[in-house]
């Protein structure tokens, strides 16, 4: 009998209730752009990310803290807030030694959800921090859901390559059975080589391109700039050390 | 100007809240096994196929119309229903001037919702009648919704393939801007040339394989075995003349 843990793929946060999260390391991917921005900006040296669902609470939360606050809603920066979702925006020298206060369209809901579902562990997940993520579910044996943020609940590609990448990586430690997993791994063969042209294909390219993020987005689909794992705690994204 | 009419695909019952599908087609798809079968019944010269969302309507619809009962639950027939989801059960000298009255897992669920939301048609797809799917939807120029029944709620493979099928056949007569086709489309290409063999990766094949209905199956993703278009109207599936 195979003791391998299991892993599943959930296309869309209106999913995960089909699944049962509480035994589970849940993976956030919000490949454009909030965990991409989270790891980002947690490798340069931030103290912590506040994930928020609100852009009243970001500001709230933004006042107690003295934390920046950021976000977005449909790929623009919020009025109200201080800056965007864009990786790009947090350098070392800007952001090291801060608290961000992050809100945005998808990433942050189905990273609550998960929460509320009870989900024994949950980090976050993006190309700039694949072999982190990979390393850290090999270690754990647990089980595994990659949940995908997607656009308003409508499935999107760019995270279901980034959960196909992951599969392909660590396929071997863990049992998987489940059709969305398959479909994410050939999806991911299929694409790999041409990743960054593929994309340009993607609904969420071209309701971003619009607002001249291009060089976002190529980074965004670029494995390991930011190498490290975001791990929730207490309210809290930190890093988690190994 | 394009003046195309737009298509999308819907990857679970759960999604299409999401969508309008008030000026649509909406097509069913429930490749393991309803929709193959309600084709394959209506192809052999059932008067009509009436899909119910619960056995007690199945049985009490039985009784008044005088209709053969049929239909399954977790791939099984169901106590109390005289045959079960299997097309090969509906051979012409058996169905042919019959009403057959269906209860299935996932099919006719998705129907029932495409009913609720308003969709201005409801047809079913399936493999056994591609070609009829993809003429109609070619010839009504209007907006159309692929919708995946999937398996209680989860996405499935068998589904979206045959979404990818239509899609790799009527794309250039329609607007799709939708993440949801574009990856149909790709698995569909992936796999068309090894469908029977991709198919037994899946997980409703090994669900369904348990109870020996790899024949069946076989079938379900042959096309054009029963090319007639079934079309929803006053509570009966019967074949639309064109």
């Amino acid at each position: 009998m195979s003791t391998k843990p299991v892993l599943h793929t959930i296309l869309s946060p209106k999913l995960l209730d089909i699944y049962d999260v509480s035994n589970s390391i849940v993976v956030v991917i919000d490949v454009f752009r909030a965990t991409s921005t989270i790891a980002t900006a947690l490798f340069n040296g931030a103290a912590r990310v506040i994930p928020v669902d609100t852009v009243d609470k970001c500001i709230q939360i933004g006042k107690n803290t003295g934390g920046i606050t950021a976000g977005e809603r449909d790929g623009k920066v919020i009025a109200g807030l201080e800056h965007g979702n864009s990786p790009a925006e947090y350098p070392r020298e800007f952001v090291e030694g801060k608290t961000l206060v992050l809100t945005t369209t998808n990433g942050t809901k189905l990273l609550h959800m998960a929460l509320q579902n009870g989900a024994s562990e949950v980090i976050t997940g993006s190309f700039p921090n694949l072999s982190a993520v990979c390393e850290h579910l090999i270690e754990s044996k647990k089980n595994v859901i990659l949940g995908c943020s997607a656009w308003k609940d409508k499935f999107n590609l760019e995270d279901t390559l980034f959960a196909g990448a992951v599969i392909s990586r660590i396929k071997e430690h863990f049992t998987i059975h489940c059709d969305s997993s398959l479909m994410a791994e050939n999806m991911y063969e299929l694409h790999k080589d041409d990743l960054i042209s593929f994309i340009r294909n993607t609904t969420h390219w071209h309701r971003l391109a619009q607002y001249g993020l291009e060089k976002d987005l190529e980074y965004c689909v670029t494995p390991d700039r930011a190498n490290i794992l975001p791990f929730y705690k207490n309210g809290d994204l930190v890093i988690k050390e190994s």
